[in-house]
C-alpha cells in the first residue's frame, strides 16, 4: 500500500509516491499551468498520479490516500482551498472535483505545515510530539506541530510567522504591515541587510565578489565574505544572527515546542548559520536556566514537502 | 463531591471550594509568608483547605482534586514548581510536600494559564476549543487553550506572549532584553506613554486630573481623559490601541484561536477599549478577508485564577 504526496508551486507540480517507511519509491513532476481552467489543472494532477502509480508498475487500487501541500491556505473539513494565490485559487472545492478523476481520500495542508509534519515524523525532529518549522527563503514560513498534529488555527490562517510584528512601525511589509518578522529574518532581508551596508562600504567583498553588481547579492554571497573575514559581511551577518536568535526566542517564549527546526535556502549555510543562532538564542529565551527547546537543521529538503503531504490523514 | 482550587499570590492565597458546575460555593484566603519555610507554606495551605471545606459542613473525603495556580511555572508530570520567583520557590516538590498534610491528587500550573482554562470551560470563551487569554496589567500575561488543553510548553516555559519581540531593540525590558511586547501593551506601557506624554504637555487632563503628579497616572486616568476628549490622552490612546491591535494580530497570525479573550486590569476599560481594538486588529491580519477569531473580554475576573485551579486535572 501506498501514499500519495503532491507538492503544489507556483512553477511546478511535485508528485511522490511514499511507501510505508515514508520514503520516496518513485517522483514524477509537471509544470504548473494556471493558464488552465481550475478543473483542468486538477484533473492533470490526478492523471500524472495515476501515470505515476502505472509507471511503478502498480494500479490506483494500491493508492490509499493522496496529499496535497500548497502554497495557501485549506480547510481539512471540507477539502476546500480557501486561498492561493500563486495558483489563482480562491474557494475552490479541490477534494470533490480532484474525487471526480481520483476516488481516494485527499487531504490539503499548506506547504510549510506539511514540511513540518514531515521533519517530525520523519526527519530532524522524528520522535517529537512538539516542534516548530521555520523555513527560512524569500519569505518566512512556518509549520507548528502540537501532540503530534499540525496546528494551523481554528480557522487555517495560522502558522503565519513571517508576519507576527517584530518591529513596531519598522520596514514596510508586502502585506501591507510594518516591521513583519520576515522583514528581518528571511534570505530578502538579509541581502536587504547586505545592499544598505555596501551601499556605506563599497570595497566590501560582499559587493566585490558579485562583480560590484549589488542586484547579484545573494545570502550566499553574505555568508561566504563573512566567512572570508570580510568585516562588513561580518557585521551585517551578526546583525541577521541577532534578528533570527531573537525571533526563535520569541517562538520558545511563546510556544516552547521540544525543538525548532530551521529548512529553506538559508539553512543551506549549514553549521555557520546554526552555530552562530545556537550561541545567541538561549539570552533571550525567559526562563532560560531551565532545559529549553532545541534548534536544528531541517534534513529532508525539498522532499519534506512530498514526504508531509503524503503523511497528512 | 467538590474540587478545591487555590489561587497563590505575593501577597494572598485565595481558596476556593468549586462544584461541578464550576461556581465558588465558598472562598477563603490566608496571607502570603514567604518568611516561613516552604514546608510550613504548603502546611498553611492544606490546613487552609481543611478548614474551609470543614465549615462548609463537608469532610476532605468530600475532595477529589486540589489544583494550585501560581505566578510561575510548574511541571504537570512531577507536581514540581520549578520556579516562582514571588514566593521565592525554586525547584521545590510541591505536591510531595502537599500530599504530606492532604493527601489528594495535586494539580499545579500558572495562573495566566488557568484563568485561561477557566474563561474556555465556564467564562466568555465557554465551547471553543481553542483560545488565547491575555491578561493586561502590570505585565502581559498570557494562557494558550489548544484542543482544550493548556499549552504552556514541551518544558513548560511557553505561554510568555509578554515577552515575544515586538520592537527590535526597542524599549528595555525588566527581563534583559529590548522591546519585549509587554513594554508596549501593558498597564504599565500605557502609564510609561502618558508619563512621556504630558512631559511635553503639562495642560493635558491627564495630568491635571491627578494634581500635576504625574506618579499618580494610571490606566484608568489615561483611559477617562480619552474618554472625556483630551486631545493628548486621545492621542495616547490611540497609540496604545494599535501597539495592542498589532499585538492581537500577531498572536491570530501565528495561533488562530477560536477566540482571544481579554483580562486583567486594563480591561476594565471595557467596551472603550474593545470596541477601539476590534476596529483596529484586523487590518494586520494577513489573511484578514477570511472568519478568524473573536476578540473579547474576559468575564470571571479574578474568580478565574480559583475557578481554573480547580479544572486543573
Amino acid at each position: 500500500m501506498i501514499r500519495i504526496g503532491v507538492d503544489v508551486g507556483g512553477t511546478g507540480i511535485q508528485i511522490g509516491i511514499v511507501d510505508d517507511q515514508n520514503r520516496i519509491i518513485r517522483e514524477n513532476s509537471i509544470p504548473t499551468r494556471t493558464d488552465l481552467p481550475f478543473e483542468e489543472q486538477v484533473r492533470r494532477i490526478a492523471d500524472s498520479i495515476t501515470a505515476t502509480v502505472e509507471a511503478e508498475g502498480m494500479t490506483v487500487s494500491d493508492i490509499v490516500s493522496v496529499g496535497i501541500g500548497i502554497p495557501g491556505i485549506a480547510s481539512r473539513k471540507t477539502g476546500e482551498v480557501i486561498k492561493c494565490p500563486n495558483m489563482g485559487w480562491h474557494h475552490v472545492p479541490f477534494r470533490e472535483i480532484f474525487n471526480r478523476y481520483l476516488d481516494k481520500p485527499v487531504f490539503i495542508d499548506n506547504d510549510a505545515n506539511v514540511a513540518a509534519l514531515a521533519e517530525s515524523v520523519a526527519g530532524i525532529s522524528a520522535g517529537t510530539s512538539s516542534s516548530v518549522f521555520i523555513t527560512i527563503g524569500t519569505g518566512i514560513g512556518s509549520g507548528i506541530i502540537i501532540d503530534g498534529k499540525i496546528w494551523s488555527g481554528a480557522h487555517h490562517i495560522g502558522a503565519e510567522l513571517g508576519h507576527v510584528i517584530f518591529d513596531l512601525n519598522g520596514v514596510p511589509c508586502s502585506c501591507g504591515n510594518r516591521g513583519c518578522l520576515e522583514r528581518y529574518c528571511s534570505a530578502t532581508a538579509l541581502i536587504r541587510m547586505a545592499r544598505e551596508a555596501v551601499a556605506e562600504a563599497p570595497d566590501s567583498l560582499i559587493l566585490t565578489s558579485v562583480g560590484n553588481d549589488s542586484s547579484r547579492i545573494e545570502a550566499k554571497t553574505v555568508f561566504d565574505a563573512a566567512r572570508a573575514g570580510d568585516p562588513l559581511a561580518l557585521s551585517v551577518y551578526h546583525h541577521y544572527i541577532s534578528c533570527l536568535a531573537q525571533a526563535i526566542a520569541s517562538v520558545i517564549n511563546l510556544l516552547d515546542p521540544e525543538v525548532i527546526v530551521l529548512g529553506g535556502g538559508v539553512s543551506k549555510a549549514g553549521s555557520f548559520l546554526l552555530d552562530a543562532v545556537k550561541r545567541e538564542y538561549p539570552q533571550y529565551v525567559i526562563f532560560n536556566d531551565q532545559p529549553m527547546p532545541d534548534v536544528k537543521l531541517a534534513v529532508l529538503g525539498p522532499e519534506a514537502g512530498i514526504i508531509g503531504a503524503a503523511m497528512l490523514s
